[in-house]
């Protein structure tokens, strides 16, 4: 019957005193409506229950003189934990009917309803029980101090028992929106924003500490270790499986947990341990300024055993992301060896598609397959005999017509995949010889109708191989290269590209450094 | 104050009466403890209640006539609603002590206690019910038939309230484990399979139908549709754009899911539609046989809404993974296109690894690994000149040595990566021509020292080119093929897994009929 998460109440809790006078002071009182049309009626109960404590908090009084004056407490207040209401008030049954409306109109079916009456002869009490949702029925008669604060206990604690699992019910819906949202964070930076994000909000802290640290043995079996941690404004990731750049007030709770395999709780620091499979596992820890309730620390727990399994799918896709762009470079690699030039060249012309296609403000998606299919451009190549492919001089006419055929079988070679990647890598093999005039090849195509993936690779890889050493020539110094762009613009080159091209020519000749020669 | 989601109450809701009339057969009787030394009172308050019915249904009453009976019957019943306690019975305060018992000890909070005592003096009213957490405290003389049935009422429904609250959050809980299995599937039947489950579980029923469509427009702008069931055991996947597989009853429902983005809530069947972003969407139809509750169907849709973000977060996974397979057959198809050999070359020997990899029962994604990166282990002919490659004799000594160095060649293009499918490809492609028995190159390795991945290519490799044709050779029979397996068994190949290779012919023969020459 009992809902494991939620079922512990603070009254079944061993209490702490000092702990407890603390929660005194700072605890809000509860919401008691006094709803009568008599004032004696509301000042006598109010002098009564001034005094009394429900769970060491005190009352609050709202007051309303009829049904019209009630209703408006119901909307302005929507934490109202008992209502005292008189049958008899405009009419003989104005307390019915608003009870009525509380809880159909206004949806309240958590606030305690005590009907009291003095003509118990208008509203027989068994009948009034059965038909209408109250939680008592009391004859003002017989209503005595006592009486009246037993009442109010009674129904307080009902209140308090309904709002503490409503408010873990709650708190796990929130929990479940949270997660939904660290689940589309697209890589792992992302990722640590955004939970870092829902566990303030959880907690109702900001400035928390996230540290997350995953360990795993993978199919070759080696061990794999990766960190990453949120503090203040700073993001960290660390997978080097042998140093620690993290400091021992993180580490050393983390590694506790890790050993133990379980939770370490303490005031101001949480560190969940998640087993995620035979083969990996992590500890979350978060550090807050304000010690947290034991509901939430439930429910943090639960958002962070979520945390680590998003976080193990995420690391698992970027894992494999990176795999293929690697993948990539090596055919590039492999290619360009062929043609005796190193793969750096295939690198650098990936980065300048990339700078070239934001600039232009292509969709991102569309850029990062644009920077990951351009090492494949010519992989058509591969069918080029050497003696063409190495000849020293210039190739004879039918040497060239052999040459050119390099795109048509890069095509060839990647077209029949459905998947994105191979077909814009196609695409990009086949239109990189085109120019914007129609003078390129393989099918003189003219300006828009060469695909803007086509356009991209024209220039990029122009301009990186006259930037490069080769084995037939000397690197072009900037001011000819530039010159080369001005002069071309519209005839090689997309003049719009060409132009970004001019105005970021700075910016491209910089990723020499990144990857030379 | 109110839980959105479930703050409804059955209480406030439009009633059929049709229905109600079928809820009274199946709800359960609400249970109440009747506990008293006096069998005259338990019999009183029996007769008295015994035609009482609250929200329709009836009570039924457990009864102990001391402390130590009570706490049997809490023990075997964890769902009274309403205990009427007696404070004196083996003692004066054994009322009292079981209370404490049954909040602190037994950890129920959820039942209600109502005192009675016929000695009020004993137990002060005011001190009782601010020290206990009972609900209510009732002298026995004044608790006449009518107040009796108030106490019940105004109980009950306190009972009712929490418990409702409580599973409504106990079925969040359980929405967030069902979740976290499902975020674990590795592919999408096991998504579908695990997905289906888990809707099973939430709304009690078996035989559910799962149906699940997924539209997106790709990088490329390209419209995608991935349809999945699972009715009975037969699951289905259709991911062409221009067919429909599935059956109208389906199909209608999802495509007006989709068309108006909302949910169709129908008595057996439910549609959850989810706008997961900008270029995508998913519409998940669950059918069933026997209507499900209000609260259900709330779970159901949180419940399917999260798993139409896990789909796209796995498909997203799945895309990459096999672009990445496809990749690798391509860069093995331009490999074997130098080679003048053809591409099927390079997937039979990707199959027949993983055959041999599974029979000797590696760990599955180990094989994975290997059956996906076997199409890189020639790369390293990349840098073979064609004069030694093409030639149609026999090499000499200077031209065999430098074909020998493609096996260190691969190994260098591929070894820098940190990711472990380019470190197995560097293996094969480093390890694939050493022999058993130490004869081979390029480091003359024996028996155990060259790494599983190598002997498992070696064979692999030398089984396919032997069974297909070349420009220089007819493809061997059969029995000549085996012949050779045992006699280069030890000498060549590991002896282990040539013995599964002969033990596994047929079935390994029968891979060219997936990829023929």
């Amino acid at each position: 019957m009992q809902n494991p998460l939620f079922a512990k109440k603070a009254s079944s809790q061993p209490k702490d005193p000092v702990k407890d006078e603390k929660v005194e002071e700072t605890l809000p009182p509860w919401k008691v409506a006094l709803i009568d049309d008599e004032d004696d009626v509301i000042s006598v109960s109010e002098m009564v229950l001034k005094r009394v404590l429900v769970d060491s908090r005190p009352l609050v009084f709202l007051k309303a003189h009829n049904a019209e004056e009630a209703k408006m407490l119901f909307e302005e207040h929507s934490d109202i934990a008992l209502a005292l209401v008189d049958v008899v008030m405009e009419d003989d049954h104005a307390g019915l009917d608003l009870v009525k409306w509380i809880r159909e109109s206004n949806k309240n079916t958590t606030t305690r309803l005590v009907l009291r009456t003095g003509q118990p002869g208008e509203a027989p009490e068994e009948d009034v029980i059965r038909d209408y949702d109250i939680n008592d029925y009391k004859n003002k008669t017989e209503l005595n101090s006592t009486r009246l604060k037993t009442t109010i206990y009674s129904a307080i604690r009902s209140y308090r028992d309904i709002r503490e699992v409503e408010q873990g019910s709650k708190g796990l819906e929130d929990v479940v929106s949270a997660t939904t949202r660290v689940l589309q964070a697209s890589n792992s930076e992302a990722y640590c924003i955004q939970a870092r994000q829902e566990v303030q909000d959880l907690i109702g802290q900001n400035s928390v500490c996230f540290y997350l640290q995953y360990q795993s043995i993978n199919a070759l079996g080696n061990r794999e270790k990766i960190q990453l941690s949120l503090v203040d404004n700073e993001y960290q990731i660390n997978t080097d499986i042998d140093t620690n750049i993290f400091s021992n007030a993180i580490i050393q709770p983390v590694n506790h947990s890790l050993l133990t395999k379980e939770n370490v709780c303490e005031a101001t620091q949480f560190c969940s341990f998640t087993r995620l499979s035979d083969h990996s596992e992590s500890a979350v820890l978060v550090t807050f300024n304000t010690p947290i309730s034991q509901l939430v620390q439930r429910l943090l727990n639960v958002m962070l055993t979520k945390i680590s399994i998003i976080f193990e799918n995420l690391t698992r896709r970027e894992d494999i992301e990176r795999t293929q762009q690697e993948l990539m470079y090596i055919l590039g690699d492999a290619i360009e060896m062929r043609s005796k030039e190193t793969g750096a060249h295939v690198r650098r012309v990936s980065l300048i598609c990339e700078l070239l296609a934001q600039r232009l403000g292509l969709d991102e998606s569309f850029i990062q397959l644009i920077k990951h299919a351009t090492p494949m451009h010519d992989i058509g190549k591969i069918a080029i005999p050497e003696r063409i492919l190495h000849k020293p001089g210039k190739l004879d006419e039918q040497e060239w017509e052999i040459m050119k055929t390099h795109a048509q079988v890069g095509f060839d070679l990647l077209c029949n995949s459905r998947r994105a990647l191979p077909q814009i890598g196609a695409r990009i093999a086949l239109y990189h010889h085109e120019k914007w005039d129609g003078s390129g090849y393989p099918s003189g195509l003219k300006g828009e109708n060469i695909p803007i993936e086509g356009r991209l690779m024209a220039i990029a890889d122009v301009i990186d191989a006259l930037a490069a050493k080769r084995s037939y020539k000397e690197p072009w110094p900037a001011d000819k290269i530039l010159a080369l762009l001005k002069e071309e613009r519209g005839l090689h080159f997309d003049p719009d590209i060409c132009d970004l091209a001019i105005e970021n020519f700075d910016k491209i000749m910089a990723l020499r450094d990144i990857y030379p020669d």
